[in-house]
């Protein structure tokens, strides 16, 4: 037996479909909507239904776009000799946010990762390589993830790109900014030793 | 500057307007839905969209229901000597996955608290004072949450129904099951002390 009508319980059981909303939340949530004024729940509902249909993937670098070429790749203020190659789109917005790169950027959607069953074509690798033979192209800056499957991509890539002449390079690991030495594991501490620089 | 185009931007916003939803979660989610398949994302936002007008308050407890009664009040097999007064909806629900009560509610949608400038005659008080009335009723279970405006609200609708010749019991105070003494605070541990039986 549930004990949620069926409007209230079709909308929790959706609603903990979404990624780290269990039961509890998607209760709270369904009950915190009922409760919404009604033109909220109008535009929640709107812009969910509506966000799919309403957005391209840049055909150059596969970010995110309104249009077919991304706000980035059109930018006649972003040096075309630099790409920046991250795994999915939100790196893109994480390093925008660091106002450090005014280079390109490439997507790879996901990371090389035979565990589960993704490979080098599955990724967007030869979309990298064809830009590659663009003249402006110096370097390609390797910001996949500090994890087994980004440091595998990374590796697998930079080995492309070497015998095409490309100045491939990976972005620092180390201690966080604002992080403590006390509670960074073993890796962390080893790599920000090898990566140290003079002052 | 905005690092999302437009409509995801907008998505993320009215997620992050949910409670609990900050606006790193509200990103994750909106990236999800992004990635959901286009039927799952049309029946999330529908859900959404429905949900408030299919949804209606039973005349009699209070309770959700998708009828003018609710399907508590309307089962004959509920005893009707005997009222449980709970907070909100989600109590209804709590107690109902009890399995344990079988007479009917009462949903008081909130507690007294002057501090939230919320009165005796902002909470369904009136509609429980015309229920007891009722020949059938013998007993009225206060069941608002063991904190302060739950006592309160609780010792205020007792106070009503006494001179009425209502017997209102509340429900017992004490450690929760599966719960630690070691961690129990002294409040609960002395109520749970006050309220001892004999085995």
């Amino acid at each position: 037996m549930s004990y949620y009508i069926e409007p209230i319980a079709r909308l929790i059981n959706e609603l903990s479909r979404l990624p780290g909303i269990g039961n509890k939340t998607a209760q709270r949530l369904a009950f915190h909507i009922i409760n919404m004024p009604e033109d909220h729940v109008k535009s929640l509902a709107k812009a969910i239904d509506e966000v799919k249909g309403q957005i391209k993937y840049c055909r150059i670098c596969g970010n995110i776009s309104e249009e077919d070429t991304c706000a980035i790749c059109k930018s006649p203020a972003r040096d075309p000799s630099v790409i920046c190659v991250v795994e999915d789109v939100r790196d893109v917005m994480a390093m925008e946010r660091a106002r450090e790169f005014k280079g390109l950027y490439h997507v790879l959607n996901g990371t090389i990762s035979p565990m589960d069953g993704v490979g080098p074509d599955d990724i967007r690798i030869k979309e990298l390589l064809q830009r590659v033979n663009d003249d402006a192209l110096k370097e390609v800056i390797m910001a996949t993830n500090p994890n087994i499957e980004g440091e595998a991509t990374a590796v697998y890539i930079s080995r492309l790109l070497k015998p095409m002449g490309i100045k491939t390079t990976r972005i620092a690991h180390g201690l966080p900014v604002g992080g403590d030495l006390e509670y960074a594991d073993q890796v962390t501490i080893s790599k920000a030793l090898q990566g140290r620089r003079e002052m």
